[in-house]
């Protein structure tokens, strides 16, 4: 089995094209126009953009993203810096180290689930955007997105983050090409093996209208929601993300939030590491560092297995019964 | 399916049993008391073992290959390059830059599938050996290799290039968790579906006594390089390498050259484009300066498809014959 498929190209073009027609029934890309390449899960493709997005400018690109964010935008920028790029902390420092920026947006937002909208500005200023949870089951899909780069994981789709699938459209030839680039130089294509896997779980998503599997995965994230909402709202130590009620163009109504995550705040004063109240609680968060953000906040998964979910609901009803 | 097993690895327990039995049978490497570390192709763990050589050293690593090399050392290091590692070119520039070295060392090497030894040596020196091709069916197994840091890739074993699965053999914990550390950080795991086709390859593999693959796949090697050297030697336009005889622990003999390319010269004083003379001969090779060698040297594969072998066969005996 060779490298490159009989295209000489490392990307199945019936995979591409089932992707296309998933954007189409979930209603939440514009794909018209776009290029696609394929990586490892998303993970690989956040790389591959900064390394095609930082090619040929200026100065040193400021790799940025405000907080809460998804560390791996900071962990893997840090690990691969070079000499054409580097993560800034503070948003504040950027305009020290020269006017190129490219900034990550997360939109629904990964920890809160919250759209997101660019904090930088300007014509020396590129976007990644991280729309792995940009799908009827997780968020509203208020229009199609239509950015430049946009990433997607068939991790945050079907679920199957051990298959490492990704994709990006990609508007700008010359960007495609150096993300293709970049998965050629790194790894030297992509698995036909997670492709053929990929395909299948497409051929299976799409029998009917291709829509049962979004309303399955919104009646399961928004039951889960209204369960942990229902508990948090009895307590006054904890809070959580406010998402409002959207339209949503997949639905064809308003609808209620569904996210992936709860970004729970502890509001006690002497609560300031919130991880370890519920680490006490036997439950286990992603600490609020971890986003970028204060530790008086935690992340937890509303995606997990049903048995784990199901116990994570039992013992957050027991840590908030106990404040009486 | 999450990113990862049971055991939190993302490394499949089965799969690295039949690894350590698969070079049990070859003979061609020594597993015990080594780390073994997943990843996509050979060709990441390349990468992943520069970053991990490359780790707090006292000076920025040079990173090596004595020509002629593989190319995506070259390509890969330059692409990647950061303030810990480069590339140096010309060997004798090396000491300019400090005194750590990385050298990859490829034995039997791509492309003259000679056995290499390394051109550095002392306490600051630190290998990694590219054994791809040290397969029975590619050479002669004198001993298992028993290096700190060894590559290994299914694409030189089975031939499955587009299933991206290769692995390393790690002596050092601290040199094994941060391949690990790489692999995290890049993408976040190996892809399970590709684990999963590589163990039903193994499984193949190692029905019987598991040694038909490697009897069977010298055999067509053998007989290939067999083919291509009666023509050459008919020749005096063009050369290629020479590989001794030698034992072969395997096979339990001594027996002779089977590699997966031929190593050509154009021997004539006008053919300096030994490419291109090919070229003209609709004979596809890859030009000598892409391993840091001379135009003079082009490489042909012997390890393509039946009937592209014929191809080359029969279009090899035309060039030749024109000499007369």
């Amino acid at each position: 089995m060779s490298y490159s498929f009989n295209d000489r190209s490392y990307i199945s073009q019936q995979l591409e094209n089932h992707i296309v027609k998933v954007h189409s029934i979930a209603k939440n890309a514009n794909t018209k126009g776009k290029y696609i390449v394929f990586g490892v899960g998303s993970t690989q493709l956040l790389s591959a953009a900064v390394f095609a997005l930082s090619t040929n400018l200026s100065s040193r690109a400021n790799v940025v993203a405000e907080a809460p964010f998804y560390s791996p935008y900071k962990e893997q920028t840090d690990y691969f810096e070079t000499a054409r790029f580097h993560f800034v902390d503070n948003l504040k420092n950027v305009s020290d180290y020269g006017s190129e920026v490219i900034e990550f947006v997360t939109s629904p937002n990964n920890p809160d689930g919250n759209f997101k909208k660019p904090v930088f500005e300007g014509s020396s200023v590129q976007y990644i955007y991280d729309h792995a949870y940009y799908w009827p089951h997780f968020t509203a899909i208020p229009a199609p997105a239509n950015e430049d780069v946009m990433i997607f994981t068939l991790s945050k789709l079907t679920g199957h983050a051990g298959s490492r699938f990704g994709w990006a459209l990609v508007k700008d030839k010359q960007i495609y090409d150096r993300m293709l680039t970049y998965i050629d130089i790194a790894e030297l294509g992509t698995s036909r093996d997670t492709q053929l896997r990929a395909l299948q779980l497409f051929k299976a998503m799409q029998q009917g209208d291709g829509k049962e599997i979004f309303q399955f995965a919104y009646k399961t994230m928004r039951d889960r929601w209204e369960q942990l909402s229902q508990i948090i709202s009895l307590s006054t130590r904890f809070t959580i993300q406010e998402i409002p009620p959207q339209f949503c163009t997949f639905f064809q109504k308003v609808r209620g939030p569904s996210p992936a995550y709860a970004w729970v705040k502890c509001e006690r004063k002497e609560d300031s590491n919130c991880t370890e109240v519920f680490s006490r609680a036997k439950i286990t968060g992603r600490r609020g560092s971890r986003f970028g953000s204060d530790e008086r906040y935690v992340r937890l998964s509303l995606i997990r297995g049903q048995d784990d979910f199901d116990l994570l609901i039992h013992r957050l009803t027991d840590l908030v019964s106990e404040e009486n």
